[in-house]
């Protein structure tokens, strides 16, 4: 098991990494100094594999604690859920020392983290991630949040964990899509500021498609180094933080104009990424030659989409102007430099990211 | 005018205080760096008075601004106002950089903030507060909430507000029984910290009745000082902050089983004042004899009720129990020791507080 500590002054958490930790969480919960009442949150998919270990654990480790379903869906991660959840806590009376814990992927951990910093104005939080990306991604850096009907994401707080429990052997029943989708984010973290991390992902392609639980473990370990490290420097998001946006600027409105429906998250930011690299090409800003060539090789071997075919272009560009991203009117890009190495700019011409989508098949 | 700085770090902030701001707040936006496109939350019944001079005000000063009307009541402090909220700002494309002005009482306030706080994850958030309640107690300290269907505030978090422009002019078209309100939020400062200022308020008790804006603003800053004397201390309420809560344990609980029809928010903390009074008298802690009947001389200056006529003893307990303050199963309660000293204790038998509900009259 790998341990690594997220330093957020009062916020610090640590996220416990490894092999078939959900059957030892009570005891791991215990050891660092979890207590109250727990109430689990998770979906129906989730819970026909991993609720049971969970709960078992939790109660031979003493601890008073009960599930509660939210079906499955990204359509689910919205305001009317979170009042479902508010409601069986205040029927269950559940105080201000009580604890929620998310078993699941991001948007049980999404939508769990906002009900938890919202309940009686924040209650304790811990997340148990079981897909990739929710590892990687949305359970490190405390964005929590519900979608709005007219854009993701559009109504949350930054809300820390008390801990992260990732166990890598969920992603034995991890659908191929999710787990690509997962592995986006990952590639993601090596682009904008690790090249070693990018160039052992290339190495390990073939044995990390088998989802090794040792690979895996310091695959999810590396990109949550990535991730502390920036949220560390920036937990705010008021500038470094930024970066790791990249591809997800236009992966937003292409998730936004398909309602959801189409593409997986790591899916569209895919896109995304390679829009990004594109519009830094075009704007001639992009030292790396061999980026681009990695990228395709990597999202190739993933199954991952590299087009968007007949979607509307002028659609997904005034869904641009909706992102969060959005300072007084103006897009934020963030764009690649060379492996390792992106910016943020504010100044890319319309014209460019027009024709930019076109090429990949806008209409 | 004076100015209050409130130190909390990255959430400081500055409180304005004096008479005829209103018609200035434009310049003094300006002057705090406010910058941004507008939007103000209001009610009908502050608009007809204070909507007009406030748009004028920021207009002449070259901010974008518009109004957005929630109908007047506790009642509409809930997740489907902030809801509509939401709406509205999504649909006029209101970005990251936005703020939300408060022009209101507590329920605006309360509502307004808790919106500004989760929409993209917390834009910046003025308050206008127009009543003396708001002025002295929910414009200071960050608490944020919409109430649930089962209890007060219990949606909510903490989150700062960028500046708050306290006009005590308003007061001028508060009514009595929301003027007295307020006053008990002003008595409860002197109680719980101050015994200079309880003794002002008590030497100065004919010419408060008149509010006049000088002595108003003096009343005003020197509770808005104590109250971030302790907001600054403890801003999360994990320990000291929770003498703030003086009164309200019992308050919250009146009215909560009166549905919020009956009593006003002070009104209810003053009858929770006696409560917690009689309380420690039981408990043989309260050290000053000339304390009950103070309070006693100030509450029926101002026409405050004293007692709970008829209302269910066995609900209002079972109510305490769903209060934000109970930790671990147990009622935390604040009692006074002597002018401004409380103590809180969670070890008061049940039999102490249903004995000091009858004997206000409960049944």
């Amino acid at each position: 098991m790998k341990k690594l500590n997220v330093e957020l002054g009062e916020g610090s958490y640590s996220i416990l990494i490894g092999s078939d930790l959900l059957a030892q969480s009570g005891v791991l919960f215990a050891a660092n100094g979890v207590k109250g009442r727990i109430m689990v949150v998770t979906n129906p998919t989730v819970a026909q594999w991993y609720l049971e270990p969970l709960m078992d654990s939790l109660r031979s480790s003493g601890y008073q604690a009960e599930a509660f379903l939210i079906p499955d869906g990204e359509e689910y991660k919205s305001l009317e859920q979170a009042n479902r959840i508010y409601d069986q806590l205040v029927k269950g009376k559940y105080d201000r020392k009580s604890v929620l814990v998310a078993l699941g992927g991001g948007v049980i951990g999404d939508l769990t983290g906002f009900v938890a910093a919202t309940y009686m104005r924040g209650i304790r939080f811990i997340q148990v991630p079981t897909t990739l990306l929710a590892q990687v991604d949305s359970s490190i850096g405390g964005k929590t949040a519900v979608n709005h009907p007219q854009g993701k994401n559009l109504i949350g707080v930054f809300y820390q964990p008390s801990l992260v429990v990732s166990d890598v052997a969920t992603f034995g029943t991890l659908p191929d899509r999710e787990f690509s989708s997962g592995m986006v984010e990952v590639i993601k973290h090596g682009v904008i500021l690790d090249p070693e991390y990018f160039k052992m992902l290339l190495n390990e392609l073939p044995a990390l498609k088998t989802r090794k639980p040792e690979l895996m473990t310091e695959i999810v370990e590396g990109s949550c180094r990535i991730k502390a490290r920036i949220v560390q420097e920036d937990e705010k998001e008021t500038g470094l933080r930024g970066i790791l946006n990249f591809g997800h600027t236009i992966g937003h409105a292409l998730e936004s104009i398909t309602d959801y429906q189409y593409y997986k998250h790591g899916e569209a930011v895919a896109v995304g990424i390679l829009a990004a690299l594109k519009i830094a090409i075009r704007n001639d800003t992009l030292q790396d030659s061999g980026l681009e060539q990695s990228l395709a090789f990597l999202f190739g071997a993933l199954d991952l989409p590299t087009a968007i075919p007949g979607l509307n272009v002028a659609e997904i560009i005034s869904l641009l102007y909706l992102d969060k991203k959005v300072e007084y009117g103006k897009v934020r890009w963030v764009l690649p430099e060379r492996l390792g190495q992106v910016t943020i700019s504010n100044e890319i011409p319309g014209e460019t990211v027009k024709d930019t989508l076109l090429e990949l098949g806008g209409v």
